[in-house]
Parts: structure tokens; C-alpha cells; sequence
């Protein structure tokens, strides 16, 4: 028998069990169902496979490099400097060409500054003074240059003045040009070379055409057109981020140049282009606040002939350029479809779900339905049958189909309805009684 | 018959089919279903929904500027310098103001370097001699400063010395202040702008308090109660990232600032805060190792009156603040909260195999559960039933109901069975022989 | 009732309901279901768990800082610069040591430019001319050096010369040497320091070997036996990423060092390595092409002894390492482990789907199949036997069983043949006579 019963066991593994199914001849809910059905069959083909390409297993981790290269000059003529012009090495900040990078379009110089003492600038509160008590020695200026010497100096008759300081002096004038010394920064360009990689796919490609014509790089501009040519004029960058250069110009800002590359690699690699978005990083709407524009100090250090220090103060302000790239690479895999076709399919399960609801509690024969759905199992007598159905006959014998006592009957006869046949008036059953007639 | 057909079919398209259940009258499984029906209905709810808002679409590219400013002088006396005070200008480096800046706060000067021959340093392993032959012409000194020239220089009647050197001459003393130069930078404070932007969502936000009273932005610091105001305290920052600002000036470290974003954009824009948190990011614990603190070399390079370059070598410790801003937006969108719910449901059934498993396998009963569970398909014999179900008649005779043959008697009974109906000893039934007797 | 009634709809919340199944005996289905029940459970086991770590909640939020030094000196012998040593404060630009830092392999020098008329290069097509009228004054030259002062320089007899310019002159010349100058870098080596932090679970790690024997980091290089060694030969980093220092250091490039960071921190805090890899980011490709190389110019300001400024420009070749830091740490969690081995199960759920597709519509009895699976709800005729399956007797009653009216009987009959019970010619069914017949 063992040897028997696992020779069944194994077989019986092979059966294919699948639900067994109802229908409920309800075309409300039917329809309803197909409905739900159709909508997420269409938001897996739709959304799943076609927008988000979920056949495809995707690279995030995209390894970029950006050198960025300025081109042009600029000619000033100022009381401090005189004439002087500016190029390249001058105006970019710092000069490694890297992604973020600098250009100088407005500034403030205070040339010849040496170790010393000097009044600090007016305009800070800290310093001012009426008597040396108010300046403290050996105490540095809130906010200020330098640190005080004791003294307070006046000019003139006025009852007040400001500390003197020990400092780099003279100290800067807190006055910058209405207009842009720089303006005509508006015309340089750049020139962005991004390089990119995707590890997983083993793909790189380049924003910059693979030409050997040199002068097509010499001349072209970027523009639809000319996808491959990443060589920007300033003015159209930063009108493109939806601004003015000149207003930026004299207040300085920041500016973000986004290069997204979108790859599908199921597509030929020419399919896989940049794309370029231009943005103002800094918000412009605070313009009027102090916390407006951007600019920073940096100074150029000389020695005199004695070898004594002396430096040249810039406040530079100007336009910071942020480059930004990221992107992504997808190319068919099975294992992503697989799973998207199936959590598509395992949602059907939730959309059965809330037919079943409405099917079993919102219609109005839903009584009758819970009862086709919900099968009671008749606990002790329906054993047999259960036993019966599985052809176990002794087993069935056993558990003893149901005598006719009547304690016993109706759950009996239940069985009986169950199968259809309708009951005579005393609750005896014609045909278990026909053979007795016999 | 075939325009029928398609009606029919047509409109059995539209039945609704739902799984038939039984109900198994087991408290047991049944309470523990609930239980798990419940969990699950919890973590939908509470975790998918309410920890992690399923229901928003969510933008994590977040555009980040950043913008930062120093502020404050130093005072220093030392015997190479002298009095010297140093401001923003000379301390912070580099200068532009990025989203990473260093403060020096300690630093070994080299004055007056000229290229010239002199002996390297008694550091240095490789340069270490006692007759020329150890100083090979020409050969670089390892992790040394300059290029042999053949020469071993000693000093007085040592019988060792150090090769002679072509370099920059003198070479560094490594001699540092115990004490940190510009300790005073503890009392820095540096301004730190971060404006950012959600593209998806067409979002941005600055973390500075957008106010035309410039006092205050003059005036106020950081603190819980002054969210908006991002001027920092350097010793303040320091701490905060559970470290001393004084141990870390005279050795250097990293000190990381991390903005966080996280915005419900359902909520109004001034629920969307910026979150700072502070850490020390180069190891403090390594602080014996050689490789602890942070520094770097640079010089400044001037010209005499002959043009001769010489320069000035600087290394620099300090603390380098490394601004790191992320965030991500999150808005209500109906794709995900279907997917999350759908999800959700899906899960119901995994944990209904779950209780099904006890119950079919691990109770005492599991035997007559599988028995009500699974039903036999009754394969050949029962096909005419099957086929009579669809109505159809003929294909039933076809296949034929069960002759009285005996071998095929078993089976054919355990239809009867199946419908509850006894059999007669004589294995012949009844109501199949009744028509007969008409 | 009402009482009894809500005391029964308490209790039945607690019977579980699980669905019925049909048995079928198609061993190709079966297997069919049992492959695909396998490789959903290998892809659960093999593929999330194993490989995907399913079981883990992950930290991708890396913090990281990078501090990079490097070591080395180079000689050269040239013109313009005569001996000349470089060292780290040289050649090393930016120094701040970050993530990015660029090594000068090779240089165009143009000292002494002073602010001053010059003629233009020859090189630029704009500036060539053949009378003053082509250099209008005060236009910037396109792509030049300066600023058109107006005239035409020619030399000597030459009928074409280019325009006198106002710039930093003498202009650069566009020579640049063959041989790298600086081909000695390739023995230099670079110090990379990496410190890593999971803030979510508080785990910090740096790339050094926390030892206290300085000798070990002062001697070792960088190699699978010695992983926490993270000192570079820079010729071994260039050569690793596919390239030779010598090709690369004349025209200059970008080299990539991806540090992985890949941590499971159920184990041991050892098992976290970080995983060095090297590419090369800038198109090699592109060699030929002007977009080829790395460069850029910057220029050391001085004064003379009058005080007028005139500089050094200097055009650097050279290399640019990019240092990117990325990983993820994971840590077992209950959640996702549930998720995922739920979501893994509702995936059978698709399984099943599928088999049926095939069970019930690609079988030769698929016919029959879909009749023992679909089961009808015989609308009308058949509620009583739901109700009575119910035990709700009268309520079956009232429904009531179908009469023998010949217009109702075929739906009726179809009720006898589910119950296999076969109906004689005149439609008349002998059990429902027998009654009768007593």
C-alpha cells in the first residue's frame, strides 16, 4: 500500500488545481469587471511597458565628466585700472574649466592694500565711534575689516567717526558700478564637453559631434539644429533660463545648465541624445533682499621692492554656471518584464476583489450570491461525500452516510437538495426508497 | 445556430465569474486570517500610506544651489609675519563661495623660496647620507622635495648628513604651531544660501528668510527658532557635529553640512522646511594616525626687481565644510495610490496560501479540508455531465453516460455519490431503471 | 433573532473561506504549473533574496568626503624657464586636495605679458588683414586675444599681415612641446583618503588602515593584498583605466576612480571593502578631433617695480582625476522581507492565470475543463438550493422549486442534469413521479 500511496502521492502532485469559478449571470458587476479588467490591462501597456518601459532593466549610475572652455575678450577703461582688457585667464574663476565655473562680469577693486591701520568703512555699525572709549583696542569690528586699535577717528569737526583699525588698508569702498564693467560678457561663449558612460551597458557617447572638420567647431552655435555643436553664447544661455544678462550682469546669480541623456539602447545609439535645460538656480525674486545676486572677494598678492606685502582687493561679481548632467540607460531584460507582467496580473486579484464586494454586498440578490460563492462544508455528515468524492469508499462507509433518525434528517436532506432532488411530503426520499419497492 | 452562438457568447462575456469558496467553520484559521487580514490592512495603511504617503507622486531630482559667505578677521603675531591680520580674502579658499569651502585656521609659512640647491630636510629617509655615492644625480628624493645633485652635505664633523637638493629653497621646516594660529576663527561666521527647485513639480523655495529688513539678515543666527536665518557660527557648527573646535583647527578636518528638503507639496509651501543635520565626515578616531586632520599645500608666487620668481609656500590646515543638499517632493497622484492599494490587496492573497497551508496541512482535520477543497474532476465519466451542464446534449450521449458494465461500475457509482444518490446493493440504480418501468 | 442573528454574524466573521478548487487530471498542465511555481520560487530565493538582498532595508544616502595629496617633484630644463624644479604648490591645481584634483603634465608659457599693442596671432582667421580697414578699432577679435586698435601689421613685404590688437602681449604662442614636459608625473603618487558614512545606520568607514605604524602608510602602494593602502602610482591609475600616461600626458584628459562602496552590515563590519574601479571619461575616441585633451589657462600676477602689472600665462595640459564615491548598505528588516516574499507569492496568483489560459483554452478537453471550473448560478430556479444549502428552509420554499410548467422546465431539467440524473423523452422526470406513484 505505502509504495502505492506514494506513487499516487507523486502523481497526484502532477494534477493541476485551479479555482473553481461561479457565474454570477450579472451583467452590472460583469461588465464592471471588465471594465477593471481593460483599465489595468491598459495601464500595464500603457503606463507599465510603453511610458515607463518596464520591459527594461534600467542604469541610473550614469559617470559623466564636463570641461568647459571660455572664449573672448573684454575691454575696460576705468579711473582705478585705466585701460585694460580682460581675457580668459582674467574673468573665469577658477580657470580648471570644470562644471561649475565663474565668469566676472562686474567688479569692485581696491588696489595697493597693505598691513596697517586705517578708519574702517563708514557703513558698518560696529565701528563708529565718538570717543576711543567706544573702540576698544584688540577688538575685531562685527561685520567689519579688521580689528580695533583704541582710537577713534574723526574727520573734521563731526562729533562722530569710526575706530581706526589695524587691517588691510586702504579698506574697501561699499560702492559698485550701476552698470556691468563687463557687459560685454554677453558675448563670449562656452564651450561644454560632456562625456558620458553607462558601467552596466558598457555605452558612452559625447555632446560634442565626432567631426574631424575642425572649423565646423570653430563656428557653429548650439541650437536645435545643431544638437552636436555644445558651444553657447552667454547672453542666450542666461535668456534662455528665462532672464536678462545685463540685469544679472551688475548683481551676479547662478545659473543651471541640466544635460539629460534619456537612453533607450534598444534603439540604434544615435537614438541617444542630450537634452538641454537651462534654469536660474538662485531665486531672482529675492532680488531686492540683501540676500540677492552673487559675488565674493578674492585678492592678488604682490611684493615690493623692500618685500613688504601689499595686495589687490576684488570683489567679483558675476555669473556662476552650474552644469548638472544626469541620465538614464534601459535596454530589454526579461526578469523586469516578467515581474511586471506579473504584478499587472496579481493587481487583476484586487480588481476580482472589489467586483466580489460589490457583487456580494451592493446588489440586490447579493444574499443569494454569497450563497452560490460560500459553500457551507456541512461539517460531520457531508464527510462521506468529501470521503466518497476522493473514491475512498471504506472511508466514506466509516464515517456512515446519514441514517434516516430525524434528529439527523434535515442536515441529510440538505445534501439531498444540494443535489436537486426535490423531497416528498414526509421528508422520506423517493429513490433511496425505490429500490425498497422493488 | 452560429448568429446565436456569437450572441451568446457575446453576452457570457459580459457574465461575472467569481471563485467559489468553502467555508471552513475552523475558529482557528479563521481568527488567524482575520489577524493577518488586519496586519496587512495596517501596513497598508500605516507604513505605505502614512509613513511613506503611497499616494504622492515624488520628485527626488531636486536643483540645488548653494552660496556661501564668510565673515571675520584674525589677528595673528608671529615671528615670520609679524602683526598680520587676516580677512576672508586670505583665509577662505577657494574663494568663489561654492557649496565646498575651507577655513585655514593653522599654518607653516616658508618665505622666500627661490630654485636653488640646499640640503633637504632630516625627515626624509631617502635623503639621508654619508658620502656623495648615496645621492645619486639627478634622482628625485622619494616623498622629498627636490632633485639630488650628487652632493651629501653634512653639518660640522656629523659623519651623516642629507643630499644635496636642486628645489625650492629653504625647504619646509615640519615644525607646526601647537596652538592653532587663527583660533579666533572659532568666532567666523559664514552665511550658507541654498536655493532649491523641484522641476516635476515647478517648485522652488530658498532657506532664506525672504525679508526686505535687511537688519535682520544682519543680526540673526541660526537656531531652531530663527529656521530661516542660515548664518552660522563656526564654533557652533563644530560642536554640533559633536566636535572642538579648537582640536580640530590645529589638525584640520571635514565637517559636513547636510540640508535635507522633504516637502509635502499637499500641505501649504510653509510646510516645506529645510532640515540641517552636522557630522564629522573624515574619521576623528583615526586622529593618532598619520592619517588624520586635513591640509594642503599652496604658494604664492612673486617676482624681484631682477624678475627672479620666488614664492611663498603655505601649508594650511583647517577645516574644510563640505554643503550637501538633498530632498524630495511628494503630491498627490492617483497612479500610485491605485498601484499601492492594488499591491496592498494583492498581498491578501498571499496570505490566504498562508492560511490555507495551515489549515489543509497543519490541522487535525486538514484531511477532510482538502477533501471539501479540492474536487475531483471525475475525469471520463463525468464528461457527459459536463457536457449536459453546457446544455449540449448530443456531446454528451457521444461520450456516453456510464454503461452497467461492472468494471466500469466504480467509478460511474462515485458519480451517484457526487450526487449524493445510494446506490442499491445490486449496484443498479434506481431512478435509472424507473423511466424503464413506464 | 435580531440577538441571534448578530451573535451568528460575529461568529461567521471568524470562519475562514478559502477557495474551491477543481482537481484537474492533466499531467501537462500540472507539471506546466509546477515549472512555473519553481522558477517564480527560484527567482524569489535566488534572485531577490540572494542576489538583491531582498530581506534588507538599504541605505543609499552615502555621506562621503575625499581628501586627496599628492607626492612627487619633476625637473625640467627649458628656454623660457630654465632649470626649473615643480613641485605639489606647482603643478597640483586646484590644491585644496578634493575629489577633483588635476596634475600639469605639460605647459605653453608665455611670461612677462604686459598690457600693450601687439599684432594678433596668424593663427586666427579674423585678425588676418590686408589694410587697416579690415581691424575696425575697438572690435574684439573673434575667438582672438584683444581688441582691434585700427591697424594692419604686415611684416616686412608681405602683401596680408594680421591686425594690431590691445591685449596681454606678446600673445601665446600656438606651439605646444611634443614631449610632455612633465613626463616624470608618471612616478608621482596621489594619497586618497575616503571616509564613508550610513547615516540611517550610524556606520562609518574610511579606505585607510587604521594602524599606528606610520612607516606601513608611508612605504605601501595601493594593491588587491593591500586594499587599505589607498596610495596610487599615477602612471598604474592611467594604465588601469586602458591608457598610457605618456599619450594621455602630452593632450591631457580625465580619469575617472570610482570607489563602491557595497556593505552588508548583517556581517561583519570587515566584510565592507570598498571596490576601486578606473575608466577613462573624456572620449579617447575623440583623439583626432579638436575637442580632443584637457587643458586650460591660467596666469601668476605681478608687478614691477613701478607697480605695473604683467603676468605669466600659462596654457596647462594635463590630467584630471574625478574621484566619485558611491555605495549602499544594507541591514535585514522584517518589512521588506514581507513585502517581497508576499509580492513573490502573489506572483503564483499570475502563475495560475497563466496555466488556466492554457488549461481552459489551448487543451483538447479544454471544452470540458472550463465546464467543471465555471460553474452556472442557475439563476432563478436554483436559489432555493442556495437558500436551503443555508439551512434557511422557508426561504427556499417561498423562492420556490421549480414547477413542471413546460416553459420553465428546460431551465429546470438543466438542474437534474448537474445532478447526473438522466431525464426520460417526455421531459417527465420518474423521481419527481414517483412520489405519485406511492
Amino acid at each position: 500500500m505505502g509504495q502505492v500511496g506514494w506513487k499516487g502521492l507523486c502523481l497526484s502532485l502532477f494534477d493541476y488545481k485551479t479555482e473553481k469559478y461561479v457565474i454570477a449571470k450579472n451583467k452590472k458587476v460583469g461588465i464592471l469587471y471588465r471594465v477593471v479588467q481593460l483599465s489595468i490591462l491598459a495601464y500595464l501597456v500603457g503606463w507599465v511597458f510603453v511610458v515607463k518601459k518596464g520591459y527594461q532593466d534600467s542604469d541610473t549610475s550614469i559617470q559623466s565628466s564636463v570641461i568647459t572652455k571660455l572664449k573672448g575678450v573684454a575691454f575696460t577703461n576705468t579711473s582705478e585700472l585705466g585701460e585694460r582688457l580682460w581675457d580668459v585667464a582674467d574673468y573665469v574663476i577658477p580657470p580648471q574649466g570644470e562644471n561649475i565655473f565663474f565668469v566676472m562680469t562686474n567688479l569692485i577693486v581696491t588696489p595697493n592694500q597693505r598691513q596697517d591701520t586705517c578708519p574702517e568703512s563708514t557703513g558698518i555699525r560696529d565701528a563708529l565711534c565718538s570717543k576711543n572709549r567706544d573702540c576698544p583696542a584688540g577688538e575685531a569690528v562685527i561685520a567689519g575689516n579688521g580689528v580695533k586699535t583704541g582710537r577713534c577717528l574723526k574727520v573734521g569737526s563731526n562729533t562722530n567717526g569710526t575706530c581706526e583699525i589695524l587691517a588691510w588698508c586702504p579698506v574697501e569702498k561699499k560702492s559698485k558700478p550701476k552698470k556691468p564693467l563687463l557687459a560685454t560678457a554677453e558675448n563670449f561663449t562656452v564651450y561644454i564637453k560632456n562625456s558620458i558612460r553607462f558601467p552596466k551597458f558598457k555605452f558612452s557617447k559625447t555632446n560634442v559631434l565626432n567631426t574631424d572638420n575642425d572649423s565646423y567647431l570653430k563656428h557653429c552655435h548650439y541650437s536645435a539644429q545643431h544638437l552636436y555643436c555644445p558651444i553657447f553664447h552667454l547672453g542666450k544661455l542666461v535668456s534662455w533660463a528665462g532672464n536678462n544678462f545685463q540685469d544679472m550682469a551688475s548683481e551676479g546669480g547662478v545659473i543651471g545648465i541640466q544635460i539629460e541623456w534619456d537612453c533607450d539602447l534598444d534603439k540604434a545609439a544615435s537614438e541617444c541624445n542630450p537634452h538641454y535645460s537651462f534654469s536660474r538656480l538662485d531665486n531672482k525674486f529675492a532680488e531686492k533682499s540683501i540676500s540677492s545676486g552673487y559675488n565674493f572677494r578674492f585678492a592678488k598678492y604682490y611684493r615690493d621692492a623692500e618685500g613688504v606685502e601689499y595686495r589687490t582687493l576684488i570683489k567679483a561679481y558675476g555669473i556662476r554656471f552650474d552644469v548638472m548632467v544626469n541620465g538614464k540607460a534601459g535596454k530589454f531584460n526579461i526578469i523586469p518584464t516578467i515581474i511586471n507582467v506579473g504584478s499587472g496580473l496579481a493587481l487583476m486579484g484586487a480588481g476580482a476583489f472589489f467586483c466580489d464586494v460589490v457583487l456580494l454586498y451592493l446588489m440586490k440578490k447579493s444574499n443569494f450570491y454569497r450563497g452560490k460563492k460560500y459553500e457551507e462544508d456541512e461539517n460531520q455528515n457531508s464527510s462521506p461525500r468529501a470521503a466518497m468524492l476522493k473514491g475512498d469508499f471504506r472511508a466514506g462507509m466509516q464515517k456512515g452516510p446519514c441514517p434516516l433518525s430525524y434528529d439527523r434528517l434535515k442536515p441529510c436532506r440538505s445534501i439531498f437538495w444540494a443535489t436537486g432532488v426535490q423531497p416528498t411530503e414526509n421528508g422520506r426520499v423517493s429513490h433511496s426508497a425505490a429500490p425498497a419497492s422493488i
